[in-house]
């Protein structure tokens, strides 16, 4: 499936989520972050990939007893199968996390089936073991209860609303420590262009205002001198 | 669609949500209330009916400008005239009422069709208008920006949330005072021919409580008088 | 039970709740109002009692089927029948309303039983019947399930919280269309006879205000000609 | 300080806050409405006028001491006193209603200066007096704790949040039963011509729907016929 | 106090709290995790125990001056001394962490006493301090506010709510990166028999999947060879 | 600006945020803590200094483009240059997370100018690399989006809240591990004498509670021994 570009992909992970916000919200798109999710290791790596999705509905308690599981066709279980190697597997669990959306063997396997990371707007049982993978995984909080105390796995691959934000299978996810974001598809690879430059001039600004230099003129960058010296600073940088 | 039967719709408008929350409580089902949804008028009629659905997810801008109502199978629309005289048009917001799920014209366009009534967990707009209209109508709160601020409608009739409960389309829709719960589909019968006698009951000890009898025994029927001036109490009152 | 005086009582039917809770300011008591509760009925009577209080744990759901009301010492149906004529019955529901923390039969039973009136900081069942009772009944919001689903029973007449006031066995409490407040009950007189006062004074500012007066120098009553004027007001009306 | 015309005024006392969201949705302003505030009373008069503000900030105990309002200069009370006649007095109480942010004397007062309304995004306390005033007010609910417990009046007239939105001083307030909506200055007539018209409309397709006629083609106005019919419509009932 | 036995003690340190969730939830036990708490430390040990509660309602302030603290028998310092070693001291703190629920001096002295771990549903004051102590301690986080400000100790070991969940004195404590989770005193040895067991075959799931394996199948066994070579595995690595 | 004096200033720096609580709340000063806010690396230094405060408003879409930043008068900027060194930069984002407050870029030159921190109520983006800055900062979450999403900067130095505390510039300001402190500046001298003792003497019991000691008596001193203990520690130890 997944038609995100290779050198769009690497460029991605070279860019922040600060910064790919900007450069949605000089589009009109200003709710494209997924809310109050966090990484579940501090160095866990960047999250590059297509979103695959699954949707949650409250769990009634007679269709969600531990035997649904048997079956194989089981929506939760069979996302997880079913899921893209590269893409980015993002539940929808309408950022209730007193149970949990998944634990460390689902997550284990989508880490092993090649799939790029894994988002919910609930919360992750087994996190400790999560958080030692390696593995680019963001929730809201921990949570121990089995999912089918609150959640019901309902359909698979249709749009979703995580931490109050829009995703579309499909659409480029983004995750670094601030967070994640969401970057509609058509959009993937105008963006990881302006925000790769983005990021070089914010480079150069960084490490100007890190030698005392004023953020007046300089950010943005007003001062006709500004962007003298940072044409010379990509010469003498050579990026 | 409707395979509710006209005896226990009729059934269904005699009874109160308390009393049916009383009888799933006692089959195991915990959450089939929609929680914090409020009547928009206090004297509007019981609501009772099959569940039709909406699912909104949140609005991306640029997919949710004023002309995609020009299209005529938006989702929105197409529910509206699609929901069968009879069901009860539910709407999944995920509990965001910061901006309208509909306003006056499309529940009056719902109530000019034959549907039973409104449900969302978000808010109406034209809320006065509405509340006027002697249709039963449920929301959390007023919310007057257009849907389109922060709602997409996504999907017609299928698995949803509502105001923290699971809604299955078919499920039976009950509205009172105190707010709306959902009886699923195969228990509808049941529920109301149990929840109807519970309520003859209720309704006695009511009376004999307002007589100034202590609840002790009484409620529940501990003490075999209790039945016994139960049942001359139907046979005197034909109940 | 009763140490409440019958001209306190008295005295606290013409008194506001904000009157109060100024008089309680002065004294350094800064969280008597229970927070977020309102009558079920607009036009309900004022409510004055000393406070006769329930506490409600969470429910652990192997300890609360329905059958636990077959037992006559269940601290809910017990409480109902130990509540003193003239006290209040108040619920610590934690701030949860989510589930019933009583209905109409429990309340009727109270009504009849001389209690002043009734407090959760949860919500009611039955709430449209509570409220054309007449009978001054306070909640969060009105909520159809059984208290079993969330709420267990566990102590009579303990000091608790309700909505996030301390609320001791005995203490004095005082409901208007603002909610409702919480007396010490050693400050009970004396808060009465100060607030009675006040209100007065502020039916006199209230009376001046209407006839356009400027509430500088009024209100508070800076300027001498203010307590001259009240002075004569009080001659005038026999107050 | 009044520039808002009595045409505009005029003009906007026949709108709902629905259709000028809707206006203002189109130009981008997404966030303008006040949210989750209440009228008072359900039948109050539409607010219409230009905002004047006061701002409170959590209230340091040493600073507010009841002694406080004895200076004239207190801001709450110059406010009060200061607002213009037909001016609308908005309050950014932080969202906070845990404390008063006024009652019922300085909103008799304002009424009776000529003040069009007032708003906030706490509560009032008094609020059974106020509902009862015929004056327009809206707040998120009931508080009966003097402001002094949690607010302090710090600065008058200057720009503020109100319920999340942006208010500033002059900007047109539009408050009916769904809440209240914040017209930038520059935009007041334009929104309110434009409002105005499709006002004509909404009630021309309110009667087509109300007759029967489906929302497809009709709402928006797909169908060539609509604008005919609506055309005939308009000089048939002289709009 | 103990009864729980140093075996059920030792199995349940090598358990997780998820897993004990599902082994509750397979005995319709849903709602026994202490929601939204935090371990203070990342690296601190298992928390195993049994509880000894301490309830706390909002404070009055007149009754709570730093002199009460004089008072050997106020009811936070007399349960930090009562507090059996070997339990696990469980403060019911309202889920309010706007001020502390106890300081490194109460959490260290718990400690020395030989007490097993420290949950609130508050905060802790001295949070990094009591970080670093090696003791298992969980909260929601941290709080500088001493206790008087919000809270005070009214009840010492009775049944309490902690974190929307019940808690027994005597129940069963665990706790891990997950949060904590109560186990009913009667079902302890059960639960931590079939909780050991459980974990036994995840752990050779996790193996599995970490060797790439599907779950299906596997997880939930419903594949044959699942449990034949569940049961080589079992032998080859002695458990 | 300054004057703090340099002693203060190092008194405070070995205090924790702790003991200040409880010296203000001697004082009837119960809300000067920042509610909810974090440190964003564990181990970055204590954070003092007098408030330069930053408050914002809801940002009104048309008036926050990114071009506004090219003015070098925009608010945020502008007091980003303006912050004394040795002040602490505190920003009042209305506890709104949704957008960020600032960025690494921003932090970084506040760093430069030598200023001793920043707080907001709200989140940062760019948070990973603010953490590595060693330089104090808190927060209430990482959040990716430009504060133009959301924050309008509209007044330097004024009285705001943050955090539900009112902040007055030139308060000084305390953070530790707990979150931060406002103590009023006229207080400053007298509160870190006070808490300096406060804190000498919570060594001792620390010490005396590591060696087992009993609270009861210690702390508080209630037992004569325990202050005729604490004169031969100050002794011994030289404090």
């Amino acid at each position: 499936m997944t038609k995100l570009s290779p050198q769009t992909r690497d460029k991605l992970k070279t860019i922040s989520t600060a910064t790919v916000a900007t450069a949605l919200f000089k589009r009109g798109l200003r709710i494209q972050c997924i809310q109050d999710v966090h990484p579940l290791a501090p160095d866990q790596p960047t999250l590059v990939g297509e979103a695959f999705t699954l949707r949650y509905m409250p769990a009634r308690e007679d269709l969600n007893q531990l035997s649904v599981f048997r079956d194989r066709a089981h929506p939760q279980r069979k996302a997880v199968e079913d899921c893209p190697p590269g893409a980015v597997f993002v539940m929808d669990s309408r950022k209730d996390a007193r149970a949990a959306s998944a634990g460390s063997i689902l997550v284990t396997r989508l880490m092993q089936r090649g799939v790029a990371g894994v988002v919910t707007d609930g919360g992750f049982r087994d996190s400790a073991e999560i958080a030692k993978l390696g593995f680019p995984a963001y929730h809201h909080r921990p949570s121990a209860p089995t999912n089918l105390t609150l959640h019901q796995a309902i359909e698979i691959n249709v749009p979703i609303g995580c931490g109050d934000a829009p995703v579309f299978p499909g659409d480029v996810i983004l995750g670094d420590g601030d967070g994640v974001i969401v970057i509609p598809a058509h959009l993937a690879d105008e963006i990881a262009d302006e925000a790769f430059e983005m990021t070089v001039f914010e480079d150069f600004v960084a490490e100007e205002v890190r030698k005392g230099r004023s953020i007046l003129g300089l950010y943005p960058a007003t001062d006709d001198r500004t962007m003298v010296d940072f044409a010379a600073w990509r010469r003498s940088t050579g990026r």
